[in-house]
């Protein structure tokens, strides 16, 4: 006995016996790093303190301040100490049900509504409840594939092109399922994401359409990612949920169109034949996080009944996204690297491979080395296309055009009337940073070798 | 195709074919209902809905406000809305560490404190990436076991006794340990509560010191869920971590003695050689919750400094809870009932054994049947054992004598000197409610066959 007690107290005092360890942990987290976004988000800090000039172009966080009446609405609910119900307050339920059936034009029951602590928590839950595979197009968001490996569920990317507005194809999805379907026995769970992250695109209304027709064909559950629906730049965004209701789950949240990511509230709405998927996730909640701090969700009320100054803000917020996040591609096109203009959201997917010779030849053969010399070398801070699930060896990245203060910013952009344009030097005097990080990365990827 | 393409859609459509559904549903997860203790909550609040006098004694909540400085941050602080770390502010890791090391006399460094949504989050993500088996005394809080099914973890219960105060004891540990892990070979975490939900009761120095040299005998580590530490009722709440220090987690958070179960926040407190473990929670972390909401972190540094104020507000919460507490055990040992005087929190785990008999012949078998035909017949909800992983057939229930208003009880509290006693028409004044449904259990207990 005295032998393993050796052992064990080895692991314990012995810090970097990093291998040792891992007999403690989990198979399916050993390895397993913070999550990209956020681990890019510490470093800029970090490099900051150290005194340099950092272009944050790392982390998706909405540059614009809380709404007025949401935060003063969590001023008024601070004192609210309750636990609140598992699967949220019904005040916010209903609310969010009429925000999806007014802006989506979706038939939602505030009972098959649940909040979260943020999305991400929520499509967590969903993952590990429901028994099946899980389908996600690349680019696609970070947090998806590893939260099928944290579980160990089975997960299929499927790869879409630039060329191709990196958007999912129907027949991709029933090439797929014939390939890997063909008995229909297999129980799928497709996860869509639009406007998207890491690419800025959407879907039209008729590729939804197809789409939609597409899944219920081949008997697909939809988890539609919908929380840069209202940061659609011209406020055009279309639900999958409208044509395929009886299959769809839509997630939103107050992180990106209200500004309010580090509050940490999401909602999933379920069509009343899934309820037994909410069902389950509430049990599994009601063992982990219990329920959404309840001043915040309080608040969120204000935020979901969407009033005429949060509509006000929404249009402005969306006036000054498209603006720069079109001129921030025109002046990556310039520099011989592929991007598309973008139609929702605050980020860019750039594909340089263009340049793949002239970057091989400075050392750079792959995202992540593309990166990690942009910032080093520049101070511009993106994420690599291998994050978003992209092959290793593509010279692709995302870059998120947030780095400038927003309030700065919507204040500006209020004094001037929504129908107007935005005055020719709005982008210099309020984004300046920004349209400054685009030259260089243009400058940079062109450098001699 | 189309045969399986109709399965589906019954599995769909049909809402009453549950079987079916759990074809979609992971294993561990088919049967999970909601915590029992939201459940009866809700439940609770359903009645009075329903025009009925409820005794709420189902849910552990704090009824005590959320004290003012504290309520106070979080409006200060309502406009942060940027993504926080994911371990947590630093400055409220530094008021963590500092809390530990004045209240419980235990260095903790700041780097090492992980704050959660709730230490239920916290909790489950330990489980969830510690490759090992738990063991955890019974009666025990019912999300211990719960999460580990779900989770898929193998855990061991150790029954504990009434006469013995609910207390696990040392040789107990030993015996576990001879029996299961002979050659050492096996990792445990033995998660402890004190003062105990659902006992009401807390370890003593020395019992603290044997169990602590046991666990270190044993190479075990302890999850120490102190979340009701500063409500021990004479304010003498002793750490295992002071004598455990190398294999101890602490628990805490803001729910039971900061009176804000709602707000969700809880932390966990690790020693810098089990950091390791604390990394790998927190890469889980980042790919759930993300971190928790920010306005909330900035307002719990407040709560976690635990100024004069916050001092102030506990003397007199744990002046009350005593006095109540004690005033309930005293009437239901009147009743043949068995039950220990509390030392701590707001609970009291009762054994109405004695009369087995005479329960029986009413056809009250078992814990289940005890608090459901209790609520039935008087109104009063409380929590069968079984929920505690007390035997099935033992006729024990946990009962939470928090159904009053805090506000007032502790407003009125607040006009007599710490050193002086409550008068005694406090209790009839300020926790009526309590003390009719002690003397009710008593008289219904006690009723003829």
């Amino acid at each position: 006995m005295s032998n393993s007690l050796n052992t064990i107290s080895t692991i314990l005092t012995d810090e970097k016996s990093t291998d040792k360890k891992d007999l403690y942990l989990n198979p399916n987290i050993i390895g397993l790093k913070e999550s990209p976004t956020l681990r890019i988000n510490q470093h800029c800090k970090e490099l900051a303190a150290q005194g340099r000039h950092v272009y944050k172009l790392g982390l998706g966080q909405s540059p614009f301040p809380v709404p007025e009446p949401v935060v003063n609405a969590l001023r008024l609910y601070a004192p609210q100490k309750d636990y609140l119900p598992v699967q949220g307050l019904p005040e916010l339920r209903k609310a969010v049900a009429e925000f999806h059936r007014k802006k989506d034009g979706v038939d939602i029951m505030p009972g098959n509504v649940i909040i979260g602590p943020g999305s991400k928590e929520l499509l967590f839950l969903l993952q590990m409840v429901f028994d099946g595979e899980v389908i996600t197009p690349s680019p696609s968001w970070v947090s998806y594939v590893p939260q099928a490996k944290i579980i160990g569920n089975t997960i299929h990317v499927l790869h879409t092109t630039s060329s191709a507005q990196w958007r999912l194809k129907p027949e991709q999805l029933d090439e797929f399922c014939r390939k890997n379907n063909s008995n229909g026995n297999k129980k799928y769970l497709l996860i869509l994401n639009y406007p998207g992250n890491p690419d800025g695109i959407t879907y039209g209304r008729e590729s939804i359409m197809e789409l939609a027709e597409t899944a219920r064909r081949n008997n697909i559950f939809i988890l539609s990612d919908e929380i840069y629906g209202q940061l659609h730049h011209a406020g055009n965004h279309v639900s999958i949920a409208k044509y395929y209701p009886e299959g769809t789950i839509i997630s939103s949240g107050l992180s990106k169109w209200c500004g309010a990511g580090g509050w940490r509230l999401g909602t999933f709405s379920f069509p009343p034949n899934l309820r037994w998927l909410l069902e389950a996730m509430a049990a599994v909640a009601s063992e982990t996080y219990t329920s959404v701090s309840a001043p915040i969700q309080y608040a969120a009320v204000q935020a979901f009944l969407c009033g005429a100054e949060i509509e006000n803000y929404l249009w402005h917020v969306r006036k000054i996204l498209s603006l720069l996040g079109n001129e921030f591609a025109a002046i990556i096109k310039q520099g011989n690297i592929v991007v598309n203009d973008p139609t929702g959201g605050f980020y860019l997917f750039i594909d340089l491979t263009p340049l793949k010779k002239k970057l091989n030849n400075r050392g750079i053969l792959n995202s992540t080395l593309l990166c990690d010399r942009l910032l080093e070398e520049t101070g511009i801070a993106i994420l690599p296309g291998v994050d978003f699930n992209r092959p290793p060896d593509e010279l692709s990245a995302r870059l998120s055009y947030v780095d400038f203060d927003g309030a700065k910013a919507l204040a500006a952009s209020y004094t001037i009337p929504l129908h107007e344009k935005l005055p020719e030097n709005f982008l210099a005097q309020y984004c300046g940073n920004v349209i400054e990080a685009a030259i260089k990365i243009v400058e940079w990827a062109n450098r001699p070798d």
